[in-house]
C-alpha cells in the first residue's frame, strides 16, 4: 500500500505531559492503529486537597479500544508507569516494556490485581509491528537501567520519542547511550522528534552519575559511625554505588523502606544490581555489629511524613535509631514543593547528633534529565523536520522550543502543545489538528474521577476557617421551633475560647429565623439562606473569617 | 556601681528567630533592665491551615513589662516589624528605628489603630540609654536602606547583634557597611555575637545588589515594549535601580500594587528613592504611550494568588493588561513552598506572548543575606568571645557555628538556642540558663491566639476528606427517630454520583441506631460513638477515605 492511499493522516498527541512534570501519556496513530507510549501518574499539587494521585484521562483511548495496538513503556518511574493499574482496569492493550520496567510494573499490576494483560519484554534490539506502525528502540541514560527511546516508523516517516534521558558517557552500568543508533535514524531522516524537556531550562551538560558515587566513597571514608544513605528507591545507579562503598570499605548493608526494599529485591533477581552475596544485614543485626560496619540505605530523601528517614529522623522507627555520630547522606535534591519538608527531616537528624550530608553542602546529587547541550546533541544526531518538546511545565516546553531552533529546526515546525493538542502530518506537511478530549482523572482512595472541582473548592473552604453547622427541627404542622438552633463548630475556633461567640452567634440565627417566620418566608430554601447569609456577615464582622456554613432544617 | 554588685546575670534569648526563618525577636536582659530587638512575624507553613500570620509569645516581656526599656528595630522587614501591630497592643514599651525603618512601621500602626506608642527615630550615630544598658549602632547592608546592626553595653561586656546584613562594597545607595566601627568593637572587644545565619549554609561572598542593576540595563536595552518588573515591594535599592533604567533609557514608570505604591510613597518622601519628577505616570496612562516608552513596577515576584503580577498573568487585572511582546522581569528567587505558584505564573505569562526573564535564565537576584565569606568577615572583625548564631533554622545555625568555629571562636563558646532557651552570663562566664516560655500565637482573622492545635487538626482532618454531618431527630418521651437520619456531606464525594453509596451509609446509621436502642444505649454520647464508628468503618471499606463524621442528635 503506497502513502496516503486512503488519505490515512498520522496523528501525534499527548494525554498527559504537556504543561506538567507527571503523568506522561503519548500517542501515535496513524488511521487504524494507535501506538501509546507511558501511562505514568502525578502526585497532587497542594490545591488538590485530599487527593492522592492523579491520571490521564484515556477516555478518548477506550472508546478506539480496538485501535490501540499496544503501550510500550519507556522506563520504570512512576510519573511513566504508575498510571498503568488504573489504566489498565479500563484498556485492556499489549503492554511492552523492557526487563527492569516490566518487572517494575508487573509487581504494580499483581498489587493492583490487574491481571489480564498481555505482556512481551523488548530489548534494545527488538522490532515490534503493530499494524502499519513500527516501533524499534535505542538505549538512553537515565537515573533507571534500562531506560530507551522509542523509534516508530509510519508511512509518513519516523518519529522518535526520546523518554527520559541525559548523556552520561561513564554510566555507572555498561548500559552507553546508543550515540551511533541515533546517529543512524538522523541520518535516514526523522520526521518528529519527541524530546525530554525537564531540564531545559539549566545550561551546560548534566554531570555523570559516577561523580555522586565519588562523594558516596568519600563520605564513607571518613565516616566514623554507621552511615545511612537516603535516595529514590529507583535509582538503581546509585544503590549499585553505594553497595560498591560498602564493598570497598567494608560495610554490611540494611535495606529500610517497602519501596527500596522492593525495588533492590526485583533488581538483584533481574541481575540490574550487583552485589556480593554476604553483604546485605537484616535491619535486626544493625546493632550487633559495630557502627563502622554498617551501612543503611533508605527511602524518604524527600522528607515524606511517613517514609523511613522521616520517622528514623523523629526516632519512630520500629527498627532503625539514628546516633549522634552517624553520618546520614541525602543523595537527592528537593522536589519542587518538598523543600520546608526536607529542611524539618535535615534539622532533626542535626539535632540528634547525625552529620548530615545534603545537596545544599555536597555533591550528593545528579539529575537524570539532560541540561541545554545534552539536549542540543539529541536534536544534532537526530535532525527532526518537525519538533515537538514534550515532559515539562510550558516555560521548560518553550526552553526546549529555542534550543531547536538554535541547533535548526524552523520555527515554524516546532509544536508547542497541550494534552489534548494534535499535531497532524499528512503528505509530509504539519499542521495543528482537532483536539482530543483529556484532562486530569484525580484519585482519592478507591474512587475514581469522583472528586471533581465542587468536591475540591468544598475542601478547600473548610481548610481556611472549618465549618459551622446550624440544626434546627420545626414542626411541620405549626412551622414553630421545636428544638435548637444548636450550633456545632469544627475547624473554626477553640470552642471553650468562644463559647460567647457561639452565643452570640445563636442567637443571630434564632432572630434570622423568628423575622423569617414573621414575614411568612415558609420555603426552607429560603430560610436556609438567609441563616446562612446573617450568620456569615455575623461573623466576618466578628472574626474576619469565612467558615463553611452548613444550615439544617428537620421536620416532625 | 561595679560589676555584679548585687549578683546580676546577663541574660541573651530569642522569642522568635531560632530555629525558623520569620517572626525574629531577641532580648537582652541586665538585672531590671530588657533590651528588645526587632518584633517579626511569619508567614504560615503548608500545615497551618487559614491561619493569616505568626507571632512570637511574648507573655513573658508582658509580665516584665516595667522592665522593658524598649524595642530597637534593625529594619523595616516584615520578619521584623510585622509583629508590632500585635505585640504593641499587649505591651506598651517605647520603639527606636531608623528613619525609613520607623516610616515603614508607622503606615503599620496607623492602619492597626496603635497610636499610643513612643517613638524615636535613631541614626547610626545614636546612642540610647536604657537603664543600665546602652545601645549604639553600626550601618549595615541588607536589602533595604537603613538596616543596622546593634551594640548593647552591658556591665558583663559588649553585646553585638548584626541585625540581617551582607557586605555590599558597592552598594546602590551611599550607605556603606560600617567596616570601621565594627572593628573598633572588635579592638575594644565583643563579650558575645549574634549573627545572621540565613546563607551560612553557601559558599563565598553574596553578590553586590549594583549586579542586578547591570541585568536590568541590559534587559531595558532590548526590549522592544513594555518592561514589567516585578520584585519585593522593600526592595528599594531594586527600586532605584529600576528607576535608573526608565531614566537611562527613556521609559515612563506605573506602579502597580498595594504594597509597592506603599512603600514607594514612604521612601520617596523620605528621601531613600532618587526620583525625576515626572518619571512615574498613572497605569490609567499606560496605554497612552507606545510600549517602549513605559515600564511597570509591580508585586507578585512570589506568584502569590492575589498579587499585581499574578493578576496581570491571568488577564484579571483592573489596570494593566500584559500583551505579547512585553518583557516581564521576575526580579526575585522563590522563597522555599513558593516554586511552584511562581513557575505557573511564568507559564501563563509565557503563555499570553510575553518574554519572561526569571531567576532560572537570568541573574535577576541576589540575596541580601551574607554568605560564608561574609559571615567569616563579620565574625573576624567582631572578634567575639561567645557566640549565637541567630536568623535560621537548625541546619543553617550549626553551619554558622561551624563558620564561628573556623574563625577562632571556641567550640564551647558557642551556643546554638532554639527560642526560650537563654545564655546566662556572669562574671565573663557563660552558660545555658532556665527557659523563658515562648511559642507560636496563630493569627486568623481578627482572632489572636483562639486557633489552636486541634483546631488545625480538625482544618486538616476536613481538607483530607470532608464531613459528614449526621442528623437524627428523636423523641424526648420514646426515644423513637422521629425525623432523619439524614446524611449531608461536603468535600466527601461528588453527591450526584454517589447517590448509592450515601443511601448505604444511611441504612448502616439505622441499623446502628436501631441495634443501640435494643440494646438500651441511652446516653447520646455513646449512641452518637456507635454512629461514628460504624459509618467510619463503612465508608473507609467502601471508599478508603476518612472523612470526619459528626452525629448530631436532637431531642424533641
Amino acid at each position: 500500500m503506497s502513502k496516503n492511499q486512503r488519505g490515512n493522516k498520522l496523528l501525534i498527541f499527548a494525554l498527559g505531559g504537556m504543561d506538567e512534570i507527571g503523568k506522561n501519556m503519548y500517542a501515535i496513530q496513524y488511521g487504524n492503529d494507535i501506538v501509546v507510549i507511558d501511562a505514568g501518574l502525578m502526585f497532587p499539587d497542594e490545591e488538590m486537597l485530599g487527593i492522592d494521585v492523579v491520571i490521564p484521562d484515556v477516555s478518548y483511548l477506550v472508546e478506539n479500544q480496538d485501535k490501540v495496538r499496544g503501550i510500550i513503556i519507556t522506563h520504570g518511574h512512576e510519573d511513566h508507569i504508575g498510571g498503568l493499574p488504573y489504566i489498565l482496569k479500563q484498556l485492556k492493550v499489549p503492554l511492552y516494556a523492557t526487563q527492569l520496567t516490566m518487572g517494575l510494573i508487573e509487581h504494580k499490576l499483581r498489587e493492583a490485581h490487574v491481571h489480564d494483560i498481555k505482556r512481551t519484554v523488548i530489548h534494545v534490539n527488538s522490532e515490534l509491528t503493530l499494524g502499519q506502525l513500527k516501533a524499534t528502540f535505542f538505549q538512553t541514560n537515565h537515573s533507571i537501567p534500562d531506560s530507551v527511546g522509542v523509534c516508530v516508523d509510519t508511512p509518513e516517516g519516523a518519529v522518535v520519542h526520546t523518554g527520559d534521558f541525559k548523556f552520561d558517557m561513564t554510566p555507572v552500568n555498561d548500559q552507553y547511550a546508543d550515540l551511533h543508533r541515533m546517529a543512524e535514524l538522523g541520518k535516514k531522516g526523522v520526521l518528529c522528534l519527541l524530546s525530554d524537556s525537564t531540564n531545559a531550562e539549566r545550561p551546560g551538560f548534566t554531570g555523570s552519575e559516577q561523580s555522586v558515587g565519588e562523594s558516596l566513597k568519600e563520605t564513607f571514608r571518613h565516616a566514623k559511625q554507621r552511615v545511612i544513605v537516603a535516595t529514590f528507591a529507583s535509582n538503581i545507579h546509585r544503590i549499585q554505588q553505594v553497595v560498591d562503598a560498602c564493598v570497598l570499605y567494608g560495610r554490611k548493608l540494611a535495606v529500610v523502606g517497602r519501596s527500596m526494599i522492593n525495588v533492590i529485591n526485583i533488581a538483584t533477581e533481574l541481575g540490574y544490581l550487583q552485589m556480593p552475596e554476604d553483604l546485605i544485614i537484616d535491619t535486626d543485626d544493625i546493632n550487633r555489629l559495630p557502627g563502622h560496619k554498617v551501612a543503611v540505605i533508605s527511602t524518604g530523601s524527600q522528607g515524606e511524613t511517613m517514609s523511613a528517614l522521616t520517622r528514623m529522623a523523629n526516632s519512630s522507627h520500629r527498627k532503625v535509631e539514628i546516633l549522634p555520630g552517624d553520618t546520614v547522606v541525602i543523595a537527592a535534591t528537593p522536589i519542587p514543593g518538598n523543600e520546608r519538608a526536607i529542611g524539618k527531616t535535615i534539622d532533626q537528624l542535626f539535632r540528634i547528633g547525625a552529620d548530615v550530608v545534603y545537596s545544599a553542602v555536597a555533591h550528593v546529587h545528579v539529575s537524570g534529565h539532560g541540561s541545554q547541550e545534552d539536549l542540543k546533541l539529541m536534536l544534532s544526531l537526530l535532525k527532526p523536520k518537525y519538533f515537538i518538546p514534550i515532559h515539562g511545565e510550558y516555560r521548560m516546553l518553550r526552553a526546549h522550543a529555542q534550543l531547536a531552533e538554535a541547533v535548526g529546526v524552523r520555527p515554524e515546525n516546532v509544536f508547542i502543545c497541550d494534552n489534548g493538542d494534535t499535531v497532524e502530518i499528512a503528505n509530509g506537511r504539519a499542521r495543528y489538528g482537532p483536539k482530543i478530549p483529556t484532562g486530569k482523572v484525580l484519585i482519592d482512595g478507591l474512587g475514581v474521577g469522583d472528586v471533581g472541582n465542587i468536591v475540591l473548592r468544598d475542601r478547600k473552604l473548610l481548610s481556611q476557617d472549618g465549618i459551622l453547622v446550624v440544626v434546627v427541627t420545626l414542626s411541620k404542622e405549626h412551622g414553630t421551633i421545636l428544638a435548637g438552633p444548636d450550633i456545632i463548630s469544627r475547624g473554626f475556633v477553640y470552642v471553650r475560647e468562644s463559647e460567647k461567640l457561639l452565643d452570640e452567634a445563636n442567637h443571630v440565627v434564632r432572630n434570622t429565623m423568628e423575622r423569617c417566620m414573621k414575614d411568612q418566608v415558609s420555603e426552607w430554601a429560603s430560610l436556609k439562606t438567609n441563616i446562612r447569609d446573617s450568620l456569615s456577615k455575623f461573623l466576618f464582622e466578628r472574626t474576619r473569617r469565612r467558615p463553611m456554613i452548613l444550615p439544617i432544617i428537620m421536620e416532625v
